[in-house]
């Protein structure tokens, strides 16, 4: 243990030595580095494809799910995915460097504030292998080092891939130490790590619940938190009772195994006896499990709905289940929200300008929505060209993050001479 | 100690349900509250003073020194100044619901970020009373709801203060819940206080080294810590001394008890023989107690110059004592400011536009200048209008935050029926 400790805060102490250097690099290097990365993936596929089989291996002998599994699993034609996102980050404008609120001061001081990288971003993730390459890419276009701690299961994927970027990276002029992989697999160094605030500038946990309540408890430097997402869609009395079938629909069905689909619907009790019927049918075709308060299950008596239990409100599902509520007005959703919401993505569908006006000021989340699907809360979606994560936590970064959200600024002030009177 | 932390965890509450509101109330209100409560300072200077007398006989009872009965005393024109910074506040432009980055995306959806409050702050502050009326002000501005907690020594003052901070943004319309006040003394608060991340947004420690430390290492919810400034000017070979020995100056003597004050000199060896002997006759004639390395130590024989210790390169003094370091180049002088800064603010001093560029690119603080005196930093100076605290941590806010630092943004997504593909 004694060694991995040591391996550990050694790697800290290169990784930040390394980000003075990677913070400087002109966008032609770090670019010529992505597209190498890229190029690598491919042409190196042998000897990461025969470390991820062995981890699949192992898992499946441990008895892991088919979904895990899924998860895990890397081939071609993911492989030539990642490449893609890789030359992609390499094609974003560089957020460093950028200067923003110039302007001189009465005394003649220039002073302006000019973006900067954190510096080094550590990482904890669990199983998915492909948060390996994502998460360097964007740390190396973003002129951050990074340090990558994965989850036991994949570890002889991880390795292999961060084996392949590293050299990659350094290929193209990039300091080897900027990427560091933490190979021990003993749980504690995640304590450790999440001290190493001299170290590690920022760290992101990217899994289950558990993972980000450790994480966001224990580390002693800042920490971005794509947390859980527990949506609701409102859909109001004055709802076009179509398109609020198509957005309940999407974002319950369309992948409802991630953070912004849809959990609990809530209907005005003016619309549901129209709607519902409308809304069960389609989710009843997509062999979606409703879940309804009395009113919702005497309204939907002829369709196959259970009680929905205290628990199941603010729950976050990750599967085709979906809570239902009748409420009786705007007050009594926003409340519900207000209780049960995780501060990810709402929705709202009406027609009533007044009341979308007030959901979309009054809900306290991420990304609100009126009349749209909250299965668009993405980086990719929004824009942004790449996503580290969804942050749900009230600072800096809300919502999807990008390449300027791993970086800070810092004030500079150029002067002839002057001093404070 | 049960009704402490239930007294505790009730005002958290309250503070959050009222945050709700204040989040939407028109500048309008806000700017009133403002001024009420600068005009209630002054109308019931009385009662505030009388509280205050009480805390101040106790401390010099107790044995506080002059320098922090001084800080913990209030008088008619403290609070004067306390009410024109309010108004100020007032005058400034209201952060809260600005819209950024608006655009619409190619399916149509509307998109934008706009700005909201964070919602709860709280703070925990030592001796100085005038906190309580500023950071309310700062909150209330930015429509934040705030829970102060106090040193003990003030809590009388602290207390008054509140009480007509509460009463006067009460008349003014804003909900009297979004000022809390904790009023019991029990250490053990604190320690609850930084795990109420369901009701506490962010917290800002402002006090000492300790208090910091503790906070950082224990909130489960965002920090801004004001951290330790310990600040350097590095004197290059191509510096105009006589700039130099006026920037120098003032970085130490104009007020040398506070954070962006001049800690260590950093001369380059090529001009020390030339440079030394002119800042140092005026240093010793301001009564700085300075230590010097070998080098320095040789070149000011002629001056009272003490051998400086280890512990003395990376110290805050906090007063006026200056440590002194010859250097052969840029390079050291850069690897010193890695090794001993603590990221605040940093000065060159040099005619050479090369020196100055590497400079200000290379060294990573929170403020960098070139040829002016470390003393700017401030959000007065700055041009911010206001300063809730400096921070030195590397996220959110940098340097000197104003208004604009205690939100954050939500994203807004308005459409008419899209779903994602």
């Amino acid at each position: 243990m004694q060694t991995a400790i040591e391996e550990l805060e050694n790697k800290g102490k290169a990784a930040k030595a390394a980000s003075r250097k990677l913070a400087h690099l002109p966008t032609e290097v770090k670019n010529k580095a992505l597209v190498n990365i890229a190029e690598s993936l491919i042409s190196r596929e042998g000897e990461i494809l025969d470390a991820n089989r062995l981890d699949c291996e192992e898992a499946k002998a441990s008895g892991m799910d088919e979904a895990m599994l899924d998860r895990l699993m890397l081939n071609s034609s993911r492989l030539q995915a990642m490449a893609q996102d890789g030359r992609t980050v390499a094609s974003l404008p560089d957020p460093v460097g950028e200067t923003f609120d110039t302007r001189v001061l009465p005394n003649g001081l220039h002073i302006e504030r000019r973006r900067v990288p954190l510096g080094v971003i550590g990482i904890i993730y669990e199983s998915r292998p492909n948060v390996t390459v994502d998460i360097s890419s964007l740390c190396l276009k973003s002129g951050n080092a990074v340090i990558l701690r994965g989850g036991k299961e994949a570890l002889r994927s991880n390795s292999a891939l961060a084996r392949v970027i590293r050299e990659a990276a350094q290929a193209g002029g990039v300091p080897g130490n900027a990427i560091q992989f933490i190979e021990s697999p003993e749980r504690e160094l995640v304590s450790r790590m999440l001290k190493m605030s001299e170290n590690i500038d920022l760290i992101i946990p990217r899994g289950g619940e558990q993972l980000v309540a450790l994480v966001t408890e224990n580390a002693t430097m800042p920490v971005l938190a794509s947390g859980v997402g527990i949506c609701h869609t409102y859909v109001d009395r004055a709802a076009d009772p179509d398109k609020a079938v198509a957005i309940a629909f999407n974002a319950k069905v369309q992948r409802p195994t991630v953070c912004n689909a849809l959990d609990c619907l809530l209907v005005h009790s003016e619309i549901a006896e129209r709607y519902l019927p409308m809304i069960a049918r389609e989710w009843a075709k997509a062999g979606v499990e409703m879940r309804g308060d009395e009113r919702a299950l005497k309204i939907l008596s002829s369709f196959k709905v259970t009680p929905a239990s205290d628990s199941d409100w603010g729950k976050e599902f990750l599967a085709l289940i979906a809570a239902i509520k009748v409420v009786d007005s705007l007050d009594e959703a926003l409340e519900h929200i207000v209780r049960y919401g995780s501060g990810h993505s709402e929705a709202i569908v009406t027609e009533d300008h007044s009341a979308a006006t007030r959901f979309l000021e009054e809900v306290d989340a991420a990304c609100v929505y009126a009349n749209a699907s909250t299965r668009f809360t993405d980086g990719g979606q929004f824009g942004l060209g790449a996503e580290v994560g969804i942050s749900t936590q009230k600072f800096h970064a809300r919502g999807p993050m990008g390449l300027k959200e791993l970086t800070t600024y810092k004030w500079v002030i150029m002067g002839s001479g002057q001093v404070r009177p």
